[in-house]
């Protein structure tokens, strides 16, 4: 195998990879990256064994053939050349080395051989649909927060990505909860993605699937299977298993009957939450909401260390009401809305409280209140 | 105690006292600032026993007094309030709370007695003279990347400041060293600082004291004893303890035959050393610099993983010579060279190497080899 590259392209290609890579590993070839070289274009693989990322970039291949080489330092090698160096490499399947030479730097790296390396198998994959960057960007965003962290309730570790009926007609939908505050996003059904089975999208995909979001012009092509979910740009195929569980029924914790309706500017009101939350120690960061005719006052009451307070002007018409929450729910939940003011809805101080942007229910947040 | 402050002014006299205090205190009156308001000025004293830290700032004094609370809390408080605010603070003697207001938002913090507070006891100081801040910035930057971590020689644990005789007469001269390599940076001796007692200035002291030292125009004071040293600006005071320990006597590290002349540009050296290094597992980072006519080869081999090799072209012209060095070392050495090139004189490869900035004596590095 040999191919010339540009070393922008080289990194832009390698970044993926290596991210993907987990930094300790048991399996040697596990740390590796499969490099194919064919025709004009040279493909760089990497897994963990639930995560396979394929990212081919264009190259002058004078030799075509594959081996595989440690992620990391690869692409350490490359991250340090100067900028707009041309990079050879050749793999010596004699030595079983692979070489990079750019400028008067050489570097030979370790290789194992390429028929080591474990290839994801493609189950057949039953839905297949379109859908653009931004679509999946928001998707995915707005609801990552809620993602549990609890490794025993493995089934709340991803997003539940699935299909249902919104109030507009079927939708593509998003949520995650950890129990706590769980967020459920909408957006109108792709073509073709009707019948897609629900599937859990593990934590760690999330996060590498960010990285083909995030020019707005993109299509993702989706295909869906009970066990994988792939995700494609004509550059990059992401492939990944889904966590192999039943997500819960969250429409029941979704309170439909609450009344009681808070409007506020979500900036200043994270602003104030994140002041008076200053005062309370780490662990138990409660924040009281007492709600008056067109007042809010927070308050924080932490007897070792002190008190705070802050009064904001609101929008609310309803009964005195006094509810507590966590301060970290609140800051997370009021720093998804964009454009309009965060609209809260209270039913009492023990029912959980659903929060939106505006009027509108296709990005809707519910959080469980804490006794203050 | 009552008076009002402008935020940006009391964030900027808080910042430095909380860095002074350390986060994990057993002792609970160390958490906190001092606060003493008298005249048009208040004052925020911190320590945590070896430095104290005294910051003055004007401020609307209408009711004198004194007082302390926690210093991270109300840094993290004022930090969070807007820009531009007016901040009113209230001691109540009575509750033991300190208010701090600001526009709609209200803070109480708890207090500690005043009285409790550990002032540090000022010695009778047998030196005072007055340096340029730009002057001691250099003679602690250059020297502190080779202060030593090792807690066993306590007494290479900062940096050692004390009076010299230069190749242009007496000098200020900052030592630092951790056995592998050494940085000694010469000033031209102030008035008045002559016969000052040689101390060791520790790590955190010299941290904190580079705060002081960011404005080109400060002349800062500096006040020496035996046990003690003292930098004042009008607005801070920083007084620390210095290392009770006789720094060795490093002149005898310091080779003055070496006569194999290299000349680099230490920027392309750096970036070259770092590329190669790469190649080599964590642990023993070792670079191979091989010499021969205008010629230096950069090379690593790490049989495990890899091997790379850079060429450069230098000013060289002494016998061929191969020796290695801890790419680190050689890192932070370069590092320090900001306008000309670096010139490094050899003597064996198993010999220490000396490292300065053209001819320039007034910054000298010794670096000891690696076998390689």
């Amino acid at each position: 195998m040999k191919f010339s590259i540009e070393r922008g392209t080289l990194l832009k290609a390698l970044a993926q990879a290596q991210s993907v890579v987990e930094r300790r590993n048991t399996i040697p070839i596990l740390a590796n990256v499969l490099i194919e070289a064919e025709g004009d274009k040279v493909s760089f693989r990497a897994t963990d064994l639930d995560i396979e990322v394929v990212d081919r970039a264009p190259a002058m291949v004078e030799r075509g053939g594959a081996t595989t080489a440690s992620a990391v330092m690869l692409h350490e090698i490359v991250r340090k050349l100067p900028e707009g160096a041309l990079v050879s490499i050749t793999a010596d399947p004699a030595s079983a080395r692979l070489t990079i030479a750019a400028g008067r730097s050489t570097f030979s790296l370790a290789t194992l051989p390429k028929e080591d390396f474990p290839v994801m198998a493609s189950p057949d994959y039953t839905t297949n649909f379109a859908a653009p960057a931004p679509v999946l960007r928001r998707l995915f965003d707005k609801a990552k927060f809620a993602i549990s962290t609890e490794e025993t309730r493995y089934y709340l570790n991803g997003v539940y990505m699935h299909t249902a009926t919104g109030e507009d007609g079927p939708v593509l939908r998003c949520v995650a909860t950890d129990g706590h505050r769980l967020a459920r996003i909408d957006a109108p059904l792709p073509a073709n993605a009707e019948g897609m089975p629900g599937v859990i999208v593990p934590r760690k995909t999330v996060g590498e699937l960010r990285k083909l979001l995030d020019d707005d012009e993109a299509q993702i092509a989706v295909s869906v299977s009970e066990t994988k979910i792939r995700f494609a740009t004509p550059a990059i195929t992401l492939t990944s298993k889904v966590i192999d569980g039943t997500f819960p029924d969250y429409s029941r914790v979704i309170p439909m009957g609450n009344s009681r309706r808070l409007e506020v500017d979500a900036s200043e009101f994270a602003k104030a939450v994140d002041r008076v939350a200053t005062v309370s120690s780490e662990r138990s960061r409660a924040v009281k909401l007492s709600l008056d005719e067109d007042r809010l006052v927070l308050s924080v009451n932490a007897p070792d260390s002190g008190a705070a307070e802050e009064e904001l002007a609101v929008a609310y018409d309803s009964d005195r009401l006094e509810i507590g929450f966590n301060a970290k729910y609140l800051l997370e939940i009021a720093s998804q809305v964009d454009r309009e003011n965060a609209v809260f809805l209270f039913n009492s101080s023990g029912d959980p409280t659903l929060m939106r942007e505006g009027n509108d229910t296709s990005a809707i947040y519910v959080v469980m209140p804490m006794r203050v």
